[in-house]
């Protein structure tokens, strides 16, 4: 029995096999020079704006990345690897350049996020574990975010473990809907390893397994006075409501933390609980919502007026239930000094290495710009980061908190038409004169042949 | 920097804040009797049956669940824990039951997967994990036999890892679609840790590199000379194909093993490559299409003769895009001897420790009648199996291939119309009357109070 954990002695072959069959022969031929591969996202019908996450995860994976002994004989069994490929992968190691856009920054379609500068066998090899580092946490931390803008001041909070796909999904999803605006999760683990605040109330199961709410309630309150929020909808809500309050005033509690509601009209039954607490005294006894929510639900119910204080939001935050998967890719764009670019009718890709330069008006933003690297630009301000060099990091990477505060501060550079979470509006970078016409050139060319 | 891998070491703290903190009270009140939880799937729009899954994981994460010394650290630091529950938990082992369906198996909504049976704390503690470990494995295997029911016996590999939602979900992703009818898989890992065959081809990087279709394909294929899947759409792709055809030719190769075309038109591009194949004296070289594949693109190009031995299924098997969610519970059914239920208008819980019979009729699944435990039931086989006894497995568990094969054998009893992708049939198990009765007791019970 083998659960397939997948950790630092075996994260080198999380990897599609095409990535080393096509390194082998790259290693044969001896075609390895310096290839630049962009990463990015393309346009979809439900965002208007992406934030950046997942960066840290990638920079562990790729300062680590090896082959152990165990990897290496599993390949050598597959019978279709030599072994001198075999050799010169266990001394296998990142020795590139990575350029990438800081976490909680926002992004836009078609821009660079992460820009690798390796030769072409290393920046092939990393490139399945790359995508798949940095896609659920894109989705997520924009999911967050998302939730974050109509929340006006309440408090969020990542429900969704159970429900994320496996174990790494709660893990990342934890830490990006905290870069998008979430208070904490409910993800222990996530607490330990990334420091994130974590919260929690109670489950439908342990009332019923006293039977009785108000028994329930008290046993709950007696351990944790000053952090009670008791689950209110297992038999009818405004009967839990009213024997939420009995049990508290039996306990002589002047005050409690407060109650959660998980199902039925939340508008209804929110301001009936509001109007409950308050009568009975409980008037600092916050209201939590949960189950189903989504930023849809929340702007829908605080924009008449919900006096909810705060949010389980789990699913679809966790799933990014209404956009599963991110229309991402990552593309070689330049390759021994030659521009490259892939031909397809619907589809961008920008040769060379490339910077984005942003630019501000009365601190929003107010258009990006693509150029080649070696473009000078005045009044942006550059986005791609040098973050490793030679494989190695070179910069100091920021605390989670601190990514968090930052990605705060950029909201607010959202333009307001980009903020509605109801309208998407296209906002596309643009691209440098060199750039458009090295694409119509290469199109020329490959048009001919 | 810190991944935040999730391993044998720290999974124990993979679950919600919640579990613990009731755990705690129940611990304090000395409230710990046998418990029975049921974990069951409920009805969707897009779905007519599911396929089960991920039961080794769970059953690797029951034997193994532990608090490590760091653990138990890490939750003293939060203060929300006294020391003598801390204790407690260091000796915590999971020493209950655990009755199951096959992984394999075909399951319904309403009907208990899995059953645990053990002393509420314990039961309450798992809950988080047991979810997280069966709701992936359950969406991608049943898309996956989605996928198979309509591939007429064409060649099913999952492409997916890149979009999976992070580094577990790729595993799981993996082993369930291989479960759910797929040949291989390009993740390697998965190949390593479940001995699933790998397959893989080629990336457009490929070409672009080489900067010269012909040269990529004649590398490529000295390399791999019986195993060189052409990528043909880099540029435009009868020319591809036709430079595929040349290739080939100049390497004198009598045979090769294909091509994969991932985008266009399908159908048309796939009909025009078996001519050029044909014509050009490789009729055994294959296609496989890739870019965006699902059940029902499969079906459609299948049904309009589109010659194509062979799919690519990514993004859409892996976050089952159509369904990226299941509508699953963990919920208390029984405590202390006495049947319990939860309250809600639509959402059913059948309370009592449960038995599941399948009746067939001329190798069909005709009907599934669930009754309580101790109920005797003629002439159905009971799907509920006791593997895990005092918290040890019991019963031999079947290989990843055995899974594989009693699930496509499973798939043969399915009634014809359950197998219509474009269709849903609600086929929900009968109650037994003694369930029936004791739901309307109680539903009385609770009403009057």
């Amino acid at each position: 029995m083998n659960f397939g954990f997948v950790t630092d002695e075996n994260m080198s072959l999380l990897t599609d096999l095409y990535e080393l069959t096509m390194a082998q022969v790259y290693f044969k031929e001896g075609m390895n020079k310096i290839a630049i591969f962009d990463f990015y996202t393309r346009s979809v019908e439900n965002r208007s704006y992406f934030v950046n996450a997942g960066l840290e995860q990638l920079l562990y994976y790729l300062e680590n990345i090896k082959f152990t002994n165990d990897d290496i004989e599993f390949l050598r069994s597959t019978g279709k690897f030599e072994e001198e490929f075999l050799q010169y992968l266990k001394n296998f190691r990142f020795t590139g350049n990575v350029y990438a856009i800081d976490e909680g920054e926002i992004i836009f379609p078609n821009e660079p996020v992460v820009q690798i500068e390796a030769p072409l066998i290393e920046a092939q090899i990393i490139e399945t574990f790359l995508i798949n580092s940095l896609q659920l946490p894109i989705l997520v931390a924009t999911k967050a975010m998302r939730c974050y803008s109509v929340a006006k001041g309440t408090v969020l909070v990542d429900f969704g473990l159970r429900r994320a796909h496996g174990t790494d999904a709660g893990m990342k999803a934890a830490r990006a809907s905290y870069i998008g605006g979430f208070t904490g999760t409910s993800n222990v683990l996530a607490g330990k390893e990334y420091g994130i605040p974590i919260f929690g109330t109670m489950a439908h199961s342990f009332v019923l397994a006293y039977g009785d709410e108000e028994k329930a309630f008290q046993a709950f309150a007696k351990v944790y006075p000053d952090n009670a929020v008791l689950l209110v909808d297992t038999f009818n809500t405004i009967e839990g409501i009213k024997k939420a309050v009995q049990a508290m005033k039996k306990l002589n509690m002047k005050s409690f933390k407060g109650i959660r509601l998980d199902s039925g009209d939340l508008l209804k039954l929110s301001k009936e609980a509001r109007k409950i607490l308050d009568q009975s005294g409980y008037k600092d006894a916050i209201i939590i919502a949960s189950g189903g929510i989504n930023e849809y639900k929340i702007k829908d119910l605080l924009d008449n007026n919900a006096p909810i204080d705060g949010w389980g939001v789990g699913t679809e935050l966790v799933v990014s239930a209404d956009l599963p998967y991110l229309d991402c890719a990552y593309k070689l764009v330049e390759y021994n000094g030659k521009p490259i670019m892939k031909f397809s009718k619907k589809k961008v890709t920008l040769p060379y290495k490339k910077q984005i330069y942003r630019f501000y008006e009365e601190g929003k933003i107010k258009k990006d710009l693509i150029v080649s690297f070696d473009e000078i630009v005045k009044g942006g301000v550059p986005l791609l980061k040098k973050i490793v060099e030679n494989g190695k990091i070179v910069k100091e990477l920021p605390s989670l908190s601190q990514i968090r505060e930052k990605a705060l501060e950029n909201f607010k550079t959202l333009p307001e038409e980009l903020k509605d979470i109801n309208k998407t509006v296209h906002f596309l970078p643009e691209i440098s004169e060199k750039i458009k016409e090295t694409v119509k050139m290469l199109t020329k060319k490959y048009i001919q042949r």
